[in-house]
């Protein structure tokens, strides 16, 4: 197995971009890659995009970005996984490079939401939830992630202000976020006194509904170094599954898929979770980031509220959290979000991140996780800087 | 690079099959698979799919399928590009096991058609091609296809005879296949008196609307070995794009994506076109097959079309093409196709294709030709019988 290094990164601005068509927030994305990176030519593109025929009605994103990036013929595929398909179009292009098929491929997710030409947004998007079972029972994810607040309320305590406080500290982090959809700070009151959407959640603990596009270039160590431009090493790349449906899982308080996912990262990184300073996680919702957080051993069971509460995850902490804003600031255009948690880990591990965004410290290894659905796909990749 | 194997393959009835929902179509493939390789796990698996949300309301099908394959835990996405899905996801499972990331990969691919819950299945299809270029002016495929034969006609002669002998053969192979959705025999009459659909295409010059899932086991050679079980060696794989909209082409007589993704996969293969026996090809409608032919060189332009008039595609001729019936005849649920042509290609090499559509002469190498949309983007791939 080759080394394999992320060497450049592009963002388009996110937010409701209406200005941009779905290719139009690509290209951009892409063309800051490329231009970041310093490279001259693709092997091959991976595009991470969950519902854009739902959405827009639009499939084979992989020919049709190959060709408005100027390069029709290059290699493209789309991958999905829900809200996981830019983790999963990471991990392609990883292990592509990796496995010496190719020697600079480039990871991309991309979204386009805030235009649905189906029912709305919400309905495309309960598309990554079990149709038959759930979703025909009008289970929507809102209403799924507040049964898992309610359980783990229920099983360890937690309280609405560790969710509340969650939210603060992303908004806290995306206000410094050039590229995010709300870069604005807020307060716990203003979370509790939000409209409530499913009880427990509030409307200020659900991420948005974003268009954007997120890029890198992976390419081999020996490459990235003759660019000359920072880059960082891809230690290890996980995903693990779990039962499409939330009730059929034997505890709704724990992402089993992350946890798996993580294992076998850290397997192929020869690392631990004591080894990371930071991390990139799925906030899509507020008690999202709690139950990843405890998934992926950062915290045990039942102490991240408390730990949260007590800023141990903000920007100056002991392990940062969702440094970028999170989903819930920087915003989730579904299928770029996994790309864009690569991207932040690589802007804080080369000392690139913006405003006063930086972490302190001169991180040496984040993390980042990625899930799709109520958490039956995740993906964790494990990111040092040499 | 490790010797990769196809090991054991499966299909679930093709059809209308109202029974089956898109699950149901995936297991019955996926475990006729398991059951013919003889293996106990899975490392991975890939699920092509075009459509499935524009279709049936269901994304996230990697996380879906390893739950109902009864194998939460495991590694699964979902791997789309338009009608060129299913061949994508073959290619991923042979670079992941090449590469020596897993064992043991499944591919598959699957499609549920004919209950679409969006407008029709011809609007979802079309979201393969330009969605604000092509199918905004009101461009679905047979009218791409049908502007491709007729711009062939007037290049090179092609006659509506040479059109209708395609769907002839294909119907002649696919009487012979158990799956096919169409396994009856058509006359050359019968095809020019079916009613028009895009002139020069008649209904009998297109594919069917499909339901349909297939699965191959992907493996080391070692682990071929072991099973005992008949197996196929993956020789190379190639993947091309060219532009998403037909009008931006040079040339419209031919499939530049073909092209390129078979020189990519003899390039891997250290093989050319003369080492190949037989190939199952993208029939979507009988004017690809014919351009398809020509632009893997097959046949030289404008010479395939006296060739198949001539019956050297036939399943007893020089060069036979789509032993299985082709799309035409089998059906074409769009994610599954380049699933089932692997299946094809394993069944030819390995001697067990049923109901005397056994090709003759013992063939020790077959090729596959999948493609997406109007052929902006194919993939191909090279195997062979040791």
């Amino acid at each position: 197995m080759r080394n394999v290094c992320v060497v450049g990164v592009g963002m388009s601005k996110w937010g409701e971009v209406w200005r941009k068509s779905l290719r139009g927030l690509f290209v951009d994305a892409a063309l800051e890659a490329v231009k970041n990176s310093g490279v001259d030519h693709l092997d091959s593109l991976y595009v991470g995009c969950m519902a854009s025929g739902p959405f827009v009605s639009q499939e084979h994103l992989g020919a049709l970005m190959a060709d408005y990036l100027g390069m029709p013929g290059l290699p493209a595929m789309r991958v999905e996984s829900a809200c996981a398909s830019g983790g999963m179009a990471f991990r392609l292009a990883f292990l592509e490079v990796a496995g010496g098929f190719s020697d600079i491929v480039m990871a991309s997710g991309v979204e386009k939401m805030t235009d649905c030409s189906g029912d709305d947004a919400t309905a495309a998007l309960a598309m990554a939830a079990d149709q038959e079972y759930e979703v025909f029972n009008g289970a929507t994810f809102p209403g799924l992630y507040a049964l898992m607040a309610t359980a783990h309320m229920a099983k360890y305590g937690t309280t609405r202000e560790m969710l509340s406080a969650i939210a603060v500290k992303n908004h806290k982090n995306g206000a410094k976020n050039p590229v995010a959809q709300y870069p604005f700070e807020i307060t716990m009151e203003g979370v509790e006194k939000s409209v409530m959407i499913a009880d427990p959640l509030h409307i200020l603990d659900c991420s948005p509904i974003t268009d954007g596009a997120a890029a890198v270039i992976v390419t081999t160590e020996e490459i990235a170094k003759k660019l000359g431009k920072p880059y960082i090493k891809v230690l290890g790349s996980g995903v693990g599954t779990d039962t499409i449906q939330l009730a059929q899982r034997a505890d709704m308080t724990a992402i089993k898929a992350a946890t798996i996912a993580a294992e076998r990262a850290f397997k192929m990184a020869g690392k631990t979770i004591k080894d990371v300073q930071f991390a990139e996680v799925h906030d899509c919702f507020t008690i999202a980031e709690l139950v990843v957080l405890e998934s992926l051993g950062i915290y045990e069971k039942g102490k991240a509220g408390p730990a949260i509460l007590a800023g141990e995850t903000a920007l100056d902490g002991k392990f940062p959290v969702n440094t970028s804003g999170g989903l819930k600031s920087k915003g989730h255009p579904v299928g770029a979000t996994g790309v864009a948690q690569v991207v932040e880990v690589y802007k804080q591990l080369t000392g690139q991140a913006e405003n006063g965004r930086q972490m302190p410290g001169s991180p040496k290894i984040g993390m980042t996780q990625n899930m799709g659905g109520s958490g039956a796909s995740s993906v964790v990749h494990i990111l040092e800087v040499t």
